[in-house]
């Protein structure tokens, strides 16, 4: 079975998380996660400029065949949807210029798949995903974390051959 | 006096809105105004891309000493919000990536400079613009005419000099 790379997206101005996992059948590991965090006294078209440079890299980087992103909770404070949209719709021209395909689930989804329940605490997912994909080292940020968990649940959802049929 | 050039966006997920005007002391022209349209079948990262690679090459083309946006109604549906604000986030990007600053007015404000009155119908605006600015031909569209009102706002209420001196 041909493996296939996806890349979780969680995007924020302050900082916007990445999680890179390689799957091959049941198997995902993970190649990268990290932070692209942003100055936090720049402007903010120089933050969202930096977010959309810093996922290109990634994606020059990595080659995703497929990306993932949480979508965002409507319920929230409509600044907070603001600022969280601004970098999320810069996330994903990002990956429109590659080319690479990009999937949604709903926070709960993502929660349910890597820690069986939808209502999981925050932390829960950090420690579920430092033991699913076996990482060693510092733990993953919060950012980092939640891209793994994003990338791992559109890896488990549509499984491995269909995302390469997505491209 | 320097002629200064200033760039008016009106983000949207369908279609995004310029307008470039020059202003040499107190006479301002227009230099351009057009539609940044995305297909409506396109997944939203590719016309997110759309919006990015339309505006830099706006940027491109005009050289503007500034920009200016629009703020967002905060008590618009969440949804819209979110739309826009993706939208919004990669019109900022593009002109962060260029090294232009961009400045942000309340709709009513652009009402206020254009129409007089910050409660003025919508469709005042786009009249206004093409009396104030000798628009000939083809009226712009809608969101090219808002992209204009919020350039013109910006270059009156800054000054030209004040545009100058803050690159």
């Amino acid at each position: 079975m041909t493996p296939v790379v996806v890349l979780g997206i969680d995007p924020g101005l302050a900082c916007t998380g990445f999680g890179v996992v390689l799957v091959e059948g049941r198997r995902v590991t993970a190649l990268a996660h990290g932070d692209i965090p942003t100055r936090p006294r720049a402007a903010p078209a120089e933050r969202l400029h930096r977010i959309h440079t810093g996922v290109a890299e990634v994606l020059a980087l990595h080659a995703p065949d497929s990306a993932a992103l949480e979508s965002l909770f409507i319920g929230l404070d409509p600044r907070a949807i603001l600022a969280v949209g601004q970098a999320r719709g810069v996330a994903l021209a990002a990956c429109g210029a590659a080319g690479v395909a990009s999937a949604e689930y709903a926070p709960a989804q993502v929660k349910r798949a890597v820690c069986g329940s939808g209502r999981a605490p925050k932390e829960q997912v950090g420690r579920m995903i430092t033991v699913i994909l076996r990482l060693e080292g510092e733990p993953p940020s919060e950012h980092a974390a939640d891209a793994l968990a994003v990338a791992l649940c559109h890896a488990w959802t549509v499984g491995a051959p269909a995302l390469r049929a997505a491209r």
